[in-house]
């Protein structure tokens, strides 16, 4: 059955621990594209690329993960979401999908996305807690971690916070907040952008973790950014802590608050 | 280095999705009891056999499991935990160790267990609670479920409960309460007794899911206690659901809450 070329716009959730990353690799690895991609092509009966919001790297999760992809055969719609559900493995769902503007791209019509890092922040560390959030056992003070935070809101060249630079294209963003808050034994850092360099966000934290253990100072970042070099930023925090919440267009806020288990 | 003989009592949290439960199982089946023991061996130099406050099956959580052992020999007591926790996998840790009264049982010293089980009630499943909680997208009635959860608080003959009758030993069991609330798109159950037969918690928490349901009429649970037969109540919800949350001793409360922060 074929009907008009269509977009279609899907927010995606998963449990990054089993995957290579969001983009595709080779069997045996397993990516969030594949997987997706192989589901699409069984339900639409064509082969479907789809573009992401976020290239989520190996063991970053998702809660608000946006893809988008262009069909031409018809698939009753308002069964897409079920039907997507039912045919995924476990660890990766679709919290709904729409059809969505011709020229729509998850990817280029993004205008912001919002990443969350979990850091369980106690002397011993938690089976719970092992898959979801990045275990700190020193001590931290977030007060200087939120001096810090402030110093790279903005407009900014993140080149030192990037792990690996882009094919092509500027190394400037605009960071609009990042706000650290404690909750039980968490601490949790939201991160909002434009667009996040590879590894930024997860430099950003482990630069944070660094200064709030008092082995890098909160009055640093200004030399950090101007150093325009990945050796001046702290280390990369590890991937498991990071959930990418949520993506910001003119028609749609994908976020959804990551939960915490402990 | 030999002392003098101990009991020692350990506080334990795990991941149960990959494990066949508590009890020893031959290999290649993992279960907590040989990882325990395992590494215990391998720390005190001696066979050592753990004691735990509750059986839990395969695929079922603990934040406050509780276990006893003996040991002849020596070993650093301050350092215990941390050298547990270092030799451990990842989704078994342990929260505190101490020295326990000689005639300390875990499982015997006991007089109360609870329980938390966590449904995900959603129309769509969520990959990020697939281990950790039971998806349930029919309509529930809490007021309902409250009211049948009320009937079975107090001492009963739980047998309709059980899924597997105990070699030997009574049936009756004491539940202290059974409390139900609502977080976020999560219902937790709360189940205090001073012993749970096998399977008792997810068949209490089976049969009232049927009653929020509307399957199973609220005022039925007088006539499910005195059937005294299996085939009398609910289904059994699933294991990924549940957690032993913590134990009630003398001198010690080792409840923890899986919390689910939204």
């Amino acid at each position: 059955m074929s009907g008009s070329p269509k977009t279609i716009r899907a927010v995606v959730e998963y449990d990054g621990t089993d995957f290579c990353g969001l983009q595709y690799q080779p069997p045996p690895l397993r990516s969030i594209a594949a997987e997706l991609e192989s589901v699409l092509a069984k339900l639409f009966h064509e082969r479907i690329k789809i573009t992401a919001a976020g290239r989520t790297d190996a063991g970053v999760h998702a809660t608000g993960q946006v893809i988008s992809f262009r069909c031409e055969r018809d698939f009753p719609l308002e069964r897409l979401t079920l039907a997507l559900n039912a045919n995924l493995p476990p660890d990766i769902s679709v919290r709904e999908s729409h059809v969505a503007a011709d020229d729509f791209s998850a990817r280029f019509s993004a205008f912001e996305r919002r990443y969350v890092y979990h850091t369980y922040h106690a002397p011993m560390r938690s089976a719970l807690a092992h898959r979801f959030a990045h275990h700190f056992y020193g001590s931290l003070d977030l007060e200087k971690m939120r001096t810090a935070a402030a110093a790279l809101v903005g407009e900014h060249d993140f080149r030192s916070f990037c792990g690996e630079l882009p094919e092509r294209g500027p190394t400037v963003r605009t960071v609009q907040a990042i706000d650290i808050e404690e909750r039980r034994e968490f601490i949790v850092v939201n991160l909002r952008a434009d667009g996040f360099l590879r590894h930024m966000a997860r430099t950003i934290v482990g630069t944070l973790l660094e200064v709030g253990n008092a082995r890098r100072q909160a009055g640093g970042m200004h030399d950090i950014l101007a150093a325009r070099s990945r050796e001046a930023a702290g280390p990369t925090a590890p991937a498991h802590g990071l959930y990418l919440a949520g993506v910001r267009y003119a028609d749609l806020d994908s976020f959804k608050e990551p939960l915490l288990l402990a």
